[in-house]
């Protein structure tokens, strides 16, 4: 069977960030974990991290860090099943879209994190970049938009979240006063998640508006509702995330009755252990509206 | 002088992360895109862009990305004096941490960026990976906890965030109803930004904990917060974004009196123009406590 240790500490060099950290989490001196690393690379006779511009995985120690998660994932199932068996609280790296994050992800998986004793790492990605991710083998699981699944993974769909195209009033009176018209998109400031970001594109088309536009780019989900509260442009802001705010009247839409739908999907691999099936019912559990 | 024509195709790429979007936002074909970065290629007799894993600039194009930006940040206080001078709205790239961006941030630039029509693309980083980028050029001023000046630029000091040890009140009567003993550090999850927070480090030290501790990484600030929420562990969260939270005993501090104060410091580079110099003076104007 494989060295597991140099596994281990591959994993621990590429979570921990850097040789030094991870010899920290192994209880191992700094030269030890660089001498494991070094053993890999020459029984793969190719690199298995490259070191700039920051420390990384290359593709082949990707698909070893894979492997090593679900090894562990399953060695977790077999301690259940041997309570004699040493086993540390298990580590699943996820990839979750911004805006599921900032707000119904956690109180979704919460109580099973906890009876589980499970801690989570999470990646917080565009969708595409999360699918590629658990395709090389960077996480375990994705929550995203793709309804694809990928092969030896299947895709569990959880339902949609409503996307409304928001401002403060004072925004929507000085742009919009005359409704979402050609004149006021080419004019007003939107705000867009990123360049990989759709949403702006989608909504601007279903208003039958195809020309260019000025936009803040904001890849973060709270700081893009502040952009909004501060004035400083309308954007695609889920509805569940600003409830609140819509109720007091300190958001409103620049385009009343206009909505975007975004269906989300949880892609794990099959037989990758009791956990993971755990984590898809609670999320199966969810009902997004 | 240089022919500006490709470097905007060059930043064009860069920032629309890709030949047929650029092409798109410039009005021109993706091969007139591919051409231009291709002429600029041979001229410098090496490549501007790497093309795997992701799209990004070669630390050459690094360097001509930021100079072109520079640029075009003279250009708009020239447009100001000859006002017949065509100008487009200036793009200003900024790196900000996320925790600045999910709180006080846009309520501090927003008016400047009414007034002035400037759009922003925002970047979320680490203190050392946004003043890196800024040392390389990809952005034009950088918020961080670093009070350390890089060459050529300068650094404001804009005050400081308070972060507090949070949890829900039924997490801190489950594992520090003792308070915040050693053994309570060894089994309770906390939450952690990334591989690089040192916050919870210096927190644990602070208590004279220097073991290990089990942890969830969670690197988006709201996220953060909603996993703190959810009773899936502890973390250091800034006090100005849980206020309403913590009054309405929501949240707790699970080591009373125990506090971070984290500097913030403004960088940006010096003779970048009128409007780095506005923003820099609307910044200088926040009181962070």
């Amino acid at each position: 069977m494989l060295d597991y240790k140099l596994l281990e500490a591959l994993a621990a060099v590429v979570e921990c960030g850097g040789f030094e950290r991870a010899g920290e989490a192994l209880g191992l001196s700094q030269s030890a974990i660089s001498q494991r690393i070094r053993t890999l690379e020459i029984r793969l006779g190719q690199p298995v991290l490259v070191r700039t511009p920051t420390l990384a995985p290359t593709p082949v120690g990707r698909q070893l860090l894979n492997h090593a998660r679900r090894v562990q994932l399953l060695e977790r199932d077999l301690s259940r099943a041997l309570p004699t068996l040493e086993s540390e609280a298990p580590r699943l790296r996820i990839a979750v879209n911004a805006d599921s994050l900032a707000t119904w992800w956690a109180e979704a998986v919460g109580v099973l994190c906890r009876e589980e004793g499970v801690v989570l790492d999470l990646v917080v990605e565009d969708q595409e970049v999360g699918l590629r991710r658990l395709r090389d083998g960077d996480v375990a699981a994705c929550l995203c938009a793709s309804p694809q699944p990928i092969a030896g993974a299947r895709a569990l769909p959880l339902g949609r979240m409503s996307y409304l195209p928001l401002a403060t009033p004072a925004y929507r009176e000085r742009h919009f006063s005359a409704g979402p018209a050609a004149e006021a998109f080419r004019q007003a400031p939107a705000i867009v998640f990123g360049p990989n970001d759709q949403l702006q594109h989608r909504f601007l088309a279903q208003c039958g508006y195809h020309g260019p536009f000025p936009y803040h780019l904001c890849p973060a989900s709270e700081g893009f509702v502040r952009l909004a509260l501060a004035g400083m442009g309308y954007g695609m802001i889920p509805r569940m995330q600003v409830e609140r705010r819509l109720a007091a009247g300190e958001l409103v839409s620049i385009a009343p009755g206009q909505a975007l739908e975004v269906p989300l999907y949880w892609h794990s691999w099959r037989h990758s252990g009791q956990l993971i099936e755990r984590l898809s019912e609670a999320l199966g559990a969810v009902s997004l509206v």
